[in-house]
């Protein structure tokens, strides 16, 4: 029999031991443990960009996955430790909207900001509160190896939820940044930048589809026109710039063979526009 | 079965091909051979930091677990491969200290710098000469390949200790930074820096429990009070710094959600000074 | 039964998610697939770096490895994604020359520039033309995800070969940067820099062993005689610098306990002469 994978999204970095020692506390607990690593690499403490990368890549991964979510600045205070269970995944992490991307997938609306996100169908959640399946003593400043492994360690050899916590009906939300759809056009902002210096945008590739003319305004450049690769010629800009559908399924910016961020001197924040100069 | 972990601890970083061909090399002799990364974000040659940064976390793994440790400036030269045998844990690596920190859990008092330290009860240790259990052609420059990992996937398989080599009664001490305890406060130094910027201290947590009030004094700031958590307000500084007992168990310097190194600009080596006000 | 390992080389780097994805992904292919990190840390793009790595460690991996290499700047476009199966292990990537390293250990003469490369004997290859064995929908720009590791996980439960795509017979040629033999040295280049700072030459050892005498000059600097180890004073430079022969079995630059990138200023590319004073 095969355990269910424990997947990481942290923004522990993998140049200490915090990664080293939570598998080695999870081993610890259940024995024949499997890891994937989805990435180490969030911007500390930044949970946006957590709830990003987790929800744009979460279902790549077996569908009786456990994740184990840890951008967590506020480790030790009032925030709760909880255990989501959706028909994809279940999720252990801070009670802090790092797992708000993951839960849009489910609802038909989202909350306001400063509102919670009530959980929706098929969706249930548990706040971790039985001690009894954390790492004793338990630390104020590191939940990652005391609360959230101990439990999804736990979770893999066959613990029910109900076991962990107590059920509750709503999460902390983080508002999202959403496009703006105008009139002709999307406004939007770069999410995330990649190591090659591409830099993704909150517009789904669903908001370009169907239109014959596209221009992009980043950074104070325009492109015209999409590629379809990062080869592809079908899109121009005086930069070297192209824009494209990008893996995560978003608008992205590139240089073919270089380094967008770098030439456009720009971050995660920075606006990015999508007209139809046609109107079409 | 499940065969023992290989945990590894080097200051290859990941950048290069050299952790991959570790374990390679391994899974060539023990094809089931299970690995968990430790670190391998040792400074470069930084055998102190190795020292520490195994020597708090060891206890994280199964006790059966084989560490495979490589920080080693003196690759090929004179210095001895060894393998410790403890209660928690076997060791291979080079006899040039980096193994002090975990044996000095076993010691009732360390040894002076430039002693050797004479193995306690229930430790033992080989030093490694059988090279029927190394990779040959042995390279002068790549030990871990092509020695202390052959050595450790073959004793994954249960070769036992005396068959790799000849036992030793002693090994090299590196004399590690101990605080000193003043007549009211603590004086110690940075010995870690990690990815967040949190400066640890080599002030263990137990020599500040019990003391009502205590003042930290680090590059030029003074820290008042100690906070429980990286949100907690219980200490305070005109530059943003708290103190607080991190989860290596030793004081920490840090600053909320920001990076206390980059704020008081200094590393590893530099002072740290506890004093309490009050005298209690 | 244990599956054949997938072993990863890609310049995809660890601070992003693109790794963790093809694991998941391979996973919901062959739930016991099993992993290894060659590197990710091929600079972005470097067709001819990942050759080199690739080339001088696949042999420390057992022989049904398979090997999925993503170096791919033309993802998208008309190179072809290919399977190439040889006497120590199957390779999938792209059909862009970063597998000439590993075909050159089997050809008797290598091709000219701007050649192909005929498959020897023992060296057979498919290109990748069965779509049913990718993912889908698949990506115009990450073939790592939707193509290399879905026919990598195929092929580690057993589909033959024929079965991912139609046999062909040369591959794609990248010359390789050979050191020129001259009457009485060798002139070559710095073909990889570790994160160690030591510069690994494009020279193998074999060219110097049985001279009695060798001096070699690199960035403005003469080093004199060779080093066994790093600590070996065998060789003697005013700038600190040793010369000896790496675990990658090629020659190497380095400053023990130093950083001779970062002394000499210089990178892959730049030229490293050796010449044989005593003219033997």
């Amino acid at each position: 029999m095969e355990y269910p994978l424990l997947v990481f999204t942290t923004d522990f970095g993998l140049a200490d031991s915090y990664v080293g020692v939570m598998k080695g506390v999870a081993l610890g607990i259940n024995p024949q443990a499997r890891f994937i690593d989805l990435t180490h690499g969030i911007g500390p403490q930044d949970i946006g960009q957590g709830a990003f990368v987790l929800g744009v890549n979460y279902r790549h991964f077996p569908q009786n996955s456990i994740h184990v979510v840890v951008v967590d600045p506020d480790v030790g205070t009032s925030r709760w430790p909880v255990l989501i269970s959706t028909p994809h995944g279940r999720f252990v992490g801070p009670d802090n909207g790092v797992l708000s991307r993951v839960l849009s997938d489910y609802l038909e609306d989202l909350p306001d900001t400063g509102e919670k996100a009530n959980l929706p169908p098929g969706v249930s959640a548990v706040r971790l509160t039985n001690e009894a399946y954390w790492r004793h003593p338990v630390s104020d400043t590191f939940h990652g190896r005391d609360v959230f492994v101990p439990v999804a360690a736990h979770l893999s050899l066959g613990v029910p939820p109900t076991e962990l916590g107590k059920p509750i009906d709503s999460l902390v939300w983080l508002p999202m940044l959403k496009p703006v759809v105008e009139p002709n056009g999307v406004s939007g902002q770069v999410i995330y930048k990649d190591v090659f210096g591409n830099l993704v945008s909150n517009i789904p590739a669903a908001l370009l589809s169907g239109h014959t003319s596209v221009q992009v305004s980043i950074g104070g450049q325009t492109i015209e026109g999409l590629s379809r690769t990062f080869a592809d010629t079908g899109s121009s800009s005086s930069a070297g710039l192209i824009a494209l559908t990008g893996s995560h399924g978003y608008l992205e910016v590139a240089v073919p063979r270089g380094n967008a961020a770098a030439v456009l001197g720009i971050d995660t924040g920075d606006s990015v526009m999508v007209s139809f100069p046609d109107g079409c």
